[in-house]
Parts: structure tokens; C-alpha cells; sequence
């Protein structure tokens, strides 16, 4: 408790001074005002994050969190569960989605174990931070107790310190966990006071007829447990997954040392979610990038408040969609880097 | 006349078979099938533009061509048409958008006059295939000959083969000239028969009432011209312009050469609308990157029916969506290349 209290208290506004002199900058390089759209505002948003008009953010890493759901007996899933720890083996070995997209972008990818079933081989390159070995069926109870929920957001932070520590300076959350779109849906149906049925998408390519199994197991899991909406830990012990606590926790810890976080697509939106209800400040530290084509994606940006710039009908989780974006971030620090302004070529605005 | 038509006669059907292979492949990678949304399908369309299952695109280059617009004295810009000169030198110089946009890609800009009003420094790094001074005004008399279309055409195919023959394996097409929404709006209302009230918009940030003098003007050209919409070469010659011609010719020349040519917003869309009148085949050769905010670019790529995937708000021109877009391309590569296939951790697929 004593490093998320810490860390939720180190949270200060982004630096709206500098935010103001960047959208000056950016007003005044040599296009037309507000031509390069999205690259604009992501420029302007991370000169408020970090303090910074020009900061380096060339070593970047996504982090990705492990764990398995115990909701996976309902039937709400179409992998297998052995299939949560074989994606994280393949993002350590690099086989993976995110770690394909992570290379082109020249990011690396750090694998975090906060609760998948299976024991772990402590040389395998998976960094072990288990809470537990999955969560319970929250259909019949709480996912976890409030200490879990609170030692999975404190894993989040405390990796997310340790890669700001080794000098990454941009981060993106990633995630695997057979059925963590069902606890995700969860957490923006009590949040967004939904209905699950609103929210349930295919995950992983789910059938018809699962997809309506999935949403009552949301609304009996939401009846039974009556997490508080008021209570972002309420909600992620009760509702929520072990991975998307550390997600959320990784997020709080960029907000506290002013280090830009990625977020893509549902589950790293749910996480954002629970992170923003613990501390609204947090919101500001987020670049919001990937709309997800899974079903309740785009009630979750909304939710959050994020407009989502990446148009490009992914589903796949792992933090594929922050890998992809971060290629977009680059860009907008060129834009903002390289471009002349109408001062220097002694022209007025267009 | 001789270079073109030996280019039309060079483009053949994308290879359907490579296409079928990348296609499955991209099906058994370790992710639930379609997942990865539009990067699976740019690596099977540059599979099948490429007949190569893992092309090297790593030589990128954006060709930009610069030209003047005579339907500028009609009030149809906000900026003078001095910019067109002053952002031609600012390419050069590696200060305008498309240029930091391409140098955080790992690509580089060649600029080329095909009709601006000024002289050019011989030495001053844009490469000299002026036609004529800028087009004429299209409202009083068809923006330039049948020949001079023809001659901008074959100027981008030069290019084009020019850059292709010294190893570049991927191509973008940008574009300086003010006003030049104004003829792109006119090949579209031409080519989809729609009002050009419908397709006319802000353009560097022209007021609502030049907005409405801008459709009026692209009206006149038309009833006064009567362009051919069944001949792109008399669109293009009586509504359309020298840059927008030679970003055509562009594309032609990488259908002919089997190099995928990145098409972005709205003036790059009107080019593509004119090679694919030319040669219906062309289009499968092109990765249509952008959706332009510029008004008319939703009708412009439903026109030649492609599906935009960069949502970014962006209408600056010069390329500069394409520059962008290189990344994902680059992105989709890496997944083909990079990822697991099911059958090499002995799965079946998801």
C-alpha cells in the first residue's frame, strides 16, 4: 500500500505552461494551423507530460503483464488457457505480435508474470512477480481480495520504475491473459454504469452464442460482488484481472516520474480506466492510440475520454497497438523538431 | 506519348497466387485469425504487388512534385502563390512536413518541378522537369493541352523509374502547388459526376466564402471544358494539373515496376483516380495510407475504393501522410517476418 500511495500522490498535473508554448511552436511551423492534426496534439501533450518542447523518447519499452482469470470455466473464451503462458514465452522470445511490432520500432519488451496458472521457469527470461496463480471465478466470487488488487497495481508501479529507472523513456502496456476481455468488460460496465451486453465483443474470435454466455457471467459477476464504481480498487479486486492492475499501475508510475504511457485498444483501456478513478490526473500522462475493433473499444475510449488515432482493425491485445503507435510519437517529435517556423522563413501564418 | 504508353503496356495484375500464399501465412501466425486487422492486409497486398512473401521495403523515398495552378486568380487559395516555391525549397532543405516526417521514416524526399511560375535555381536541389509556367486558369480555358498532360505524366513515371533504378523499393507521392485542392475536387467531380459543392473544402484554411466561390469556379471549369470522364488524360488536361499528373504518372510507373506506391489525402487521390481511369490495375499496386480531413477525400477514396487506415486529422499535402505511412508498412513487414506461425509451436489455430 505504502509505494501506490506514494506514487498516487507524486502525481501532479502535466506542465500546462509548456504545453502552452508548444502549441505556439506548433501553431507556427511552417503549415497550415492545425494541418498536421493528431501529430499536433500528440506533440503538444508530451511537451506537458515531460516538461519538455523537444524530449528524447528513442528508448522505449512496453511491458507486458501476464495472468489468468478464473471466470475461464464459464466459458467465456475461445483459447485455451495453456495459451496465456505460450504468449508470454513468444514475447520473450520474440515471436510474438507485440514483440514483432516492438522491433520495428525499435522498442523492447519486458514480460511480467502477476498470475498466470502455471509455475514459471525462473530462466526463461518471464520476470516473476505472481500474486497469485489466476484469479477466482468472479461469478461466484470477488477475482481477488483488496490486497491483491492492491499488490498487482504495486507490480505495475514498481516495474514501471524499474524500466523509467534503466532509462526507457516512453512505456507501453501489453497484456495476455486468456479471457481478460471479459473482466474488461466488467470493469467499464460497473464504471460506465452498462449493461454487459452492450460491451462484449468477440475477444479472440468467440462464437455467437458464448458472446451472450459472456455477458450474463459479467452481470451475474456484477450482482453477486456490487463493486463500489466510486473505488477503482473496489472494482479491480472484484471484477478485474491481476495483469490489468499492474497495467494501471504501470500508468500511475509514468504519470508520477512524467513519462508518457501508451495505451491501446480494451484491456490497456479498462486498466486506464481503473487508473484514472484512483487519481483523474492520470488521464494527461496517457497517449491513447489504438481504436480496437473489439465491441465495447470504443464505449472504453469514450469513457476515458480518449480519441484513439489508430484506425487499423486490431484486436490482438499485447500491447501490439502501443508498439505500432509509437512509431506515430517519433513522428510527431520530428514534426515538431525538424520543422521550420514562419519566423525563420519570415512569412506571417497561413 | 511513346513512355507511357509503354508503361500502360507494362502493368500487369498484382500476382494473385503470392497472395494466396500470404494470405494463409498471415493466417497461421500466432494470433487469433484477422487480428492484426490492416497490417494483415498490407502484407498481403505488398506480397502481392511484390510477388515476394518478405520484400525488402527498406529504400523508401517520397517524390514530391511542385506545380502552379493558373484557376489561383480566381481567389480559391488562403495562401499566396509564392508558398508553392518557398515549401519546394523547404523539402529540399529538410524543414517542410513531409520532410521530418520522412527522416523519422528512414526515408528520403526528392523534389520536382513539373509547373511552377518561377525560375528555379539549377543548383539548388529540385530537379528541373518544368512543362510549362503554372496551368492556365481552368475557368476560361482548359488548364493545359493534351501534350503538356501527357509530358507531366511521363515526367512522374521518369521519376519514378529514376528513384526505382537506383533501389528504391517502396514509393510515396507528395505534392506542393496552392490551390490545388481546386483541380483535385474538379477530376473528382468529373470522374464520380457529384456537385463540387459536395467535394470542395477548407484547403489550407480558406474562408466559408471562398469556399463557395471555390465551387462555383470548379462548376464554370466544368460546363466550359466538358471533360471526357471516360479519358483521364482529358480530365487531367482540362481540370487537373502538372503536379497532379505527374503523381500519376508515378503510380503507373511502380504498377509497371512491381513497387508498392503509397497514396495519401486528397490531391494524391485524385492523381490515383487518374491512373486508375488510365489503368484499373494500378489500384491494387497502391497502399492508400491517409484519410485526408480535407473535405472531399472521403469521396475520393470511396471513389477509388480504398479504405484509409491513418485517422490523424492531418490535410497538410507534400506527401506527408505518406511519409507516415511508410512506418506501418514497415510495421506489417515485421509481423510477416518476425512471428511465429502456429504450426512451429505445434498449435492449431485460434
Amino acid at each position: 500500500m505504502e509505494l501506490l500511495e506514494k506514487t498516487l500522490a507524486a502525481i501532479a498535473p502535466v506542465d500546462q505552461e509548456m504545453m502552452k508554448q508548444a502549441r505556439e511552436r506548433v501553431d507556427f511551423l511552417l503549415k497550415p494551423v492545425g494541418s498536421l492534426g493528431v501529430l499536433e496534439d500528440i506533440a503538444v501533450s508530451v511537451a506537458g507530460i515531460t516538461g519538455q518542447m523537444h524530449p528524447d523518447l528513442s528508448k522505449k519499452a512496453v511491458l507486458v503483464f501476464a495472468g489468468d482469470h478464473g471466470v475461464f470455466v464459464e466459458g467465456v473464451a475461445a483459447a485455451p488457457q495453456e495459451v496465456t503462458a505460450l504468449m508470454a514465452n513468444m514475447c520473450v522470445a520474440g515471436k510474438s505480435g507485440v514483440a514483432a511490432l516492438s522491433k520495428q520500432a525499435g522498442a523492447d519488451v519486458f514480460v511480467c508474470d502477476v498470475g498466470m496458472i502455471c509455475d514459471i521457469d525462473p530462466k526463461g527470461g518471464i520476470l516473476d512477480k505472481k500474486i497469485r496463480k489466476g484469479t477466482a471465478n468472479m461469478r461466484v466470487e470477488a477475482a481477488m481480495t483488496r490486497d491483491e488488487a492492491i499488490a498487482a497495481l504495486e507490480a505495475g508501479i514498481d516495474m514501471a520504475n524499474r524500466a523509467i529507472g534503466n532509462g526507457y523513456q516512453i512505456l507501453g502496456t501489453g497484456e495476455v491473459g486468456i479471457c481478460n476481455t471479459t473482466p474488461s468488460a466488467a470493469i467499464f460496465s460497473v464504471l460506465g454504469d452498462v449493461d454487459a451486453g452492450e460491451l462484449t465483443g468477440a475477444g479472440a474470435n468467440l462464437s455467437e452464442e458464448k458472446m451472450l454466455v459472456k455477458a450474463q457471467v459479467i452481470r451475474d459477476a456484477i450482482a453477486l460482488n456490487k463493486p463500489d464504481k466510486n473505488d477503482g480498487i473496489d472494482v479491480l479486486a472484484k471484477v478485474g484481472g491481476l495483469e490489468i492492475g499492474a497495467m494501471a499501475g504501470t500508468m500511475l508510475a509514468g504519470a508520477a516520474k512524467k513519462v508518457p504511457v501508451v495505451v491501446d485498444g480494451f484491456i490497456s483501456t479498462a486498466a486506464a480506466a481503473i487508473a484514472i478513478t484512483l487519481k483523474p490526473e492520470v488521464k494527461d500522462y496517457l497517449i491513447c492510440s489504438h481504436a480496437s475493433a473489439e465491441k465495447g473499444a470504443a464505449f472504453g475510449s469514450e469513457f476515458i475520454g480518449a480519441k484513439p488515432f489508430l484506425n487499423m482493425g486490431m484486436r490482438l491485445g499485447e500491447g501490439s497497438g502501443a508498439a505500432l503507435a509509437f512509431n506515430i510519437v517519433d513522428a510527431a517529435l520530428s514534426m515538431n523538431k525538424e520543422m521550420a517556423t514562419y519566423g525563420e522563413v519570415g512569412l506571417g501564418v497561413v
